[in-house]
């Protein structure tokens, strides 16, 4: 099955917003076997909106429609696909009672314009919003299926969810999906696919592999869609057991969570606390870990050292070692972890200190050289990495390599 | 004049990375008088991308296409376009010289790939990439101008910078263009529109004013096209002088820089230093000022201080305090700033401390109940903010919200 995306409102054409939205549907539905062929952007004007439709009709046999279902008066999506599919805008008692209802949850007055947002098209199924006040709207004609979804990405998050996959799935004639995700980190992609090719070679033909890199980390899913709910689950679960012996020590999460969240899991399992000493890091670390809810049970801190004096009086790095190696180097990223280790009294310490750039290198050590090193009581590892000039991606990639190098040291599991 | 963007390569479509490409292209065409009527994207397919350029040639006068321009075989754009426009592929000796300048330079040898990317088309312009080894490709047809640039985004903006606008302007006939952007901070959308509604209404024809808001600060930027670059300057200089006295004490900066960079050059103007004490921030202020190149000179480093014996034993918080007013309090906020500018011994000291959810709240305290202070040696400002219950907004919220109280209390220069 071919899907088409169409993305509607101004803000998106003139950059104001970027399109995130597209992106999801297409990786929700991947594993349902739906590829997108195409997507396309349009403004709010009746005539751009009519000619999308067509386009993507002649594309696809699924269009989605995502922006365009809000209350104010350039969201005129509902009245074109009305016009569009020849049915009449009829005011819905049971929309506007749910409305009603949600609207009274936030304590919000019933305006004008919310009524206005239960005048909705006869013909058309509607799919309920847990999250806002626009159902989405489902239409089918000559064979192909149109679906019209609020643009904000928790409504339209939660109407794919809830609504519009499960009856896709029961559309293809009642089978069953089920995905698998593994987190995996410390291999390049070409790497991880070289590395999997026999297994690949031998995957059924209702399963998929797919392969979602970032900075550091490869997502890697699989995904089937069959008639036989245990078949299904079978074969997911043998491909899942040869992934995880082909990749053991790789593996940071067997679900897709982000890096920071699967290594204060992996901390929580062992009852371990963590502090951070970050340089050329400037707080990332510390940032990508408490961006994850209940990082406190297991977070006790950062100290940023962006001086050298702070280096010293705060995390008690030697003078001497400053002055005889300098701050880039594998002895002050050493005294750094187990400073802050000591300091916030933690069970690991975690510590990053390099030329992150653009500026700043010399020809010993030219940007992008950074050291990273992790500490326990007993242990201290420490490793040089040697990046490229871009800052932003320099200050990323040594985060996650040095939450890697932790994993790597203190928190895989013991073989068997 | 219309432009309508086509962006190709299957890792769009699939929602492996996210185009952040054609909004940017959306906003460097707009000061032009350029409206961008409708973007598409399209598979690495020929009979794709072919349909994609019908399509957008009915719609608009410029095409400009993104991606697909790389070495890798799945690149197709070079020979469709060729094909499209009914020329021959040429090996362009001038293009392949240097693309191998280019390869020394980042010492990288050349590759059969490469050499192959040498074969352009013969009736086209070739636009100069200064930090890529694949060239812009300009074509006319008909009335129309269809322009291929790398998907590479960095590649893309130099290319747009230095030879699509300046021939874009040149076509316009020896049009002038100028901008100039304020960073305003500290006053919500809806407000800044109602307070410039006057200054609006006096506009000259020529020159645009658009709203590019951001949690917490909004870019205003100034824009014109005119045949004498003279009324150009002195037009923009009068808007731009009237929105400065209107806007006395709420521009952050007058250019389009991050805010944490504005907030810096601020601080080096006063030969300052600054330091955070960061709970549920979590060393994202750090890391938003660390984000700019030369923030050294004014940052000596953060403390996260999660755990209160961090705040404690760190930053000196007094145990009392904790006790009797709770972590999140005015004084702990306040104890906060000034413990980290004593400690790291800086000029000024800005704290956080809240519940940044979404669990953690209680009837008093509710999720979102954040308290931030900034402090000097003479003077402490602390403030309650009542933020919603997403995680990720209240943390970039709350540190955006703290560095202008810093700006406010002890940045803003003095007025005559």
């Amino acid at each position: 099955m071919k899907a088409f995306i169409i993305t509607i409102g101004d803000e998106l054409l003139i950059g104001q917003v970027v399109d995130t939205n597209s992106g999801w549907m297409a990786q929700a539905l991947a594993p349902l076997g739906i590829s997108v062929v195409g997507k396309m952007t349009v403004g709010d004007q009746t005539e751009e909106i009519r000619s999308g439709l067509d386009w993507a009709a002649q594309k696809a046999d699924l269009v989605l429609i995502t922006g365009g279902l809000g209350p104010t008066k350039d969201d005129l999506t509902v009245a074109v696909l009305a016009d569009y599919f020849e049915t009449e805008l009829v005011f819905s008692e049971t929309a506007f009672a749910k409305m009603k209802a949600k609207l009274s949850q936030y304590q919000v007055e019933v305006s004008e314009s919310h009524r206005q947002q239960s005048f909705l098209p006869q013909s058309a199924q509607l799919l309920d919003n847990a999250l806002g006040t626009a159902p989405g709207i489902w239409f089918e004609k000559a064979g192909k299926i149109f679906i019209s979804i609020p643009g904000v990405p928790r409504e339209m998050k939660v109407i794919m969810t809830e609504e519009v996959l499960p009856r896709l799935l029961a559309q293809a004639g009642e089978k069953h999906i089920l995905y698998k995700t593994f987190l995996v980190a410390g291999i390049p992609e070409s790497e991880l696919s070289e590395r999997l090719e026999t297994i690949e070679a031998d995957i059924p033909d209702f399963l998929t592999l797919a392969y979602l890199p970032k900075l550091g980390t490869i997502r890697l899913r699989l995904g089937g869609v069959h008639e036989d709910p245990g078949i299904l689950a079978q074969a997911v679960d043998t491909m899942a057991e040869k992934l995880k012996v082909e990749l053991q020590g790789l593996i940071a999460a067997e679900s897709d969570i982000p890096f920071a969240q699967a290594i204060g899991q992996l901390l929580e399992q062992q009852g371990a606390s963590l502090a951070s000493a970050e340089s050329c890091t400037g707080g990332n670390i510390a940032h990508l870990i408490t961006l994850n809810s209940g990082s406190s049970a297991y977070f006790k801190g950062s100290v940023v050292a962006y001086a050298n004096e702070v280096k010293e009086r705060v995390l008690g790095v030697r003078h001497e070692t400053l002055t005889q190696f300098g701050a880039v180097s594998r002895e002050t990223a050493v005294e750094m972890a187990n400073g802050v280790r000591t300091k916030l009294e933690t069970t690991y310490g975690i510590a990053t200190t390099g030329i992150a750039g653009p500026t700043g290198g010399t020809p010993e050590k030219p940007v992008g050289t950074i050291w990273i090193a992790v500490a326990s009581k007993d242990k201290t590892v420490a490793k040089k990495l040697q990046l490229g000039k871009n800052r932003l991606v320099n200050i990323e990639f040594s985060s996650v390599l040095a939450l890697n190098l932790l994993r790597k040291v203190f928190l895989v599991p013991k073989e068997v």
